[in-house]
């Protein structure tokens, strides 16, 4: 039977569940079921949530695990009453953090992933929709404003991490694709040249590119192991000639991918 | 003086950044300077970052805070040695985890944003591609595979929702925009109609939309307040009518308005 665990939090449940997350995956020999509860506001939708932990461990006959960053203390309180074996986010650090700053904290909700003030929102989306504009080699007029630039082959991943680094860090990202009819003698556009750089190369594995673009267009020349052999070698080659800070894409998450490009291209993160 | 904070890992620097400003937000009369060391994942890299930590120390004569998510006991135990004070979330968790779980974690690195094997990668990028594919009503004859398809004015946050929505938590989403010929005796297309149960009606402020708008076409009929109020009064008159659930995301962040339609539309989530 897989471990039962509840996330929990009177806010997006998004802080809960990357913190128990992270940690249940240090015990992968294990299996876990997750549940999130988010916008736990109330007492009476905490007496909901306990509700529901006590009766998946009655049905279970195991503890449920619980991740809570709930911050108001009252909830927090009725929460802690559940049956399951509770891991309280704020309960641990609060108060060390509160007595080495000489002050109390303010104990509202919702602050980590709320608006915030009109602006940053405004940059976040700006963000977004600029990645948006600038996909795919379109719109390269506008490159100037970028503060980086994504190349690779087809399906190598540009997309995704553009709109990735766009909506968790607000960072402006173009991305431009080499075709197969690039491949030939390549060498970067005048309009990439010029903004050298911000380049960032994409690159992967020919055999999961291959995989991937199966799916797409299946036993298409597009798709062809060969095809992709070839095209990444091209690339590859093209980023070693030119300088261009690069990453194999393969055995990473779009996190990994983003964040790494962060740090190559010393990006500084936005916080939102 | 600001307060200078590090948030730390051996991976991407996510979760202690996520875990780091949920906590800071409670102190919001203090200002903090955060910076993100990731992939500390070497004892040397440990070296560095306690080097950056104790400078920062003798440079503000204020002891900064440092959240750590770093999972490699040794490299954990190094970067203890600095200077600083430290929140250490797995030294907290993970034994008492352990000793729950009558198991051994196994300490390693960066699984919590991994790639994880191809098929759950696969799932999310093929979201993001469907959210692309059906963005801004394109693509209708494609509603079917949506798990949700979300409905508003331009301007009103459906394109970052949908993507925050796909790259977070792998959900297909399509949107579809009214516009302002469609609002006189505004009622549901067919094609709509047909997918009624999937639909999520997002509305906003006339005020704020009238200042997002104003940003794009300064001073046109499509940006006037006059314009702005009637089109979402018009929305919201149909939302009603047609008993489609609906969210205000004036006063919301992405995160806020995501996580609230996964709720109201009953969404499992999707973690990777």
């Amino acid at each position: 039977m897989n471990r039962q665990v509840f996330f929990i939090s009177d806010g997006t449940g998004i802080t809960a569940e990357s913190m128990g997350q992270s940690l249940l995956t240090q015990f992968e020999h294990l299996k876990f079921d997750t549940q999130t509860i988010p916008y736990v506001n109330t007492l009476d939708k905490a007496e909901q949530a306990i509700e529901r932990i006590n009766q998946t461990y009655q049905l279970t006959a195991e503890q449920p695990l619980i991740f809570s960053t709930i911050i108001n203390p009252e909830i927090r309180a009725k929460v802690a009453t559940s049956q399951g074996l509770i891991f309280d986010f704020f309960d641990t650090f609060i108060k060390p953090l509160e007595s080495h700053l000489h002050t109390q904290s303010s104990e509202r909700v919702g602050k980590a992933h709320g608006v915030g003030d009109y602006d940053v929102y405004k940059a976040r989306i700006d963000a977004v929709n600029y990645a948006l504009s600038c996909d795919d080699g379109i719109n390269h007029q506008d490159y100037q404003r970028a503060e980086v630039i994504l190349i690779g082959v087809s399906r190598c991943g540009k997309t995704p991490t553009s709109l990735y680094l766009a909506l968790q860090f607000g960072i402006y990202v173009a991305n431009y694709p080499f075709t197969e009819e690039d491949m030939k003698d390549l060498c970067l556009p005048k309009f990439l040249y010029q903004q050298k750089s911000k380049l960032f190369g994409l690159t992967i594995d020919p055999v999961r590119l291959h995989l991937i673009r199966q799916e797409r267009r299946a036993n298409s020349h597009y798709a062809a192991f060969k095809t992709c052999e070839y095209e990444v070698a091209s690339v590859e080659k093209l980023y070693e000639r030119e300088c261009i800070p690069y990453l194999n894409t393969s055995d990473c998450s779009i996190e990994e991918i983003a964040t790494s490009i962060l740090e190559m291209m010393s990006l500084k993160r936005k916080q939102f």
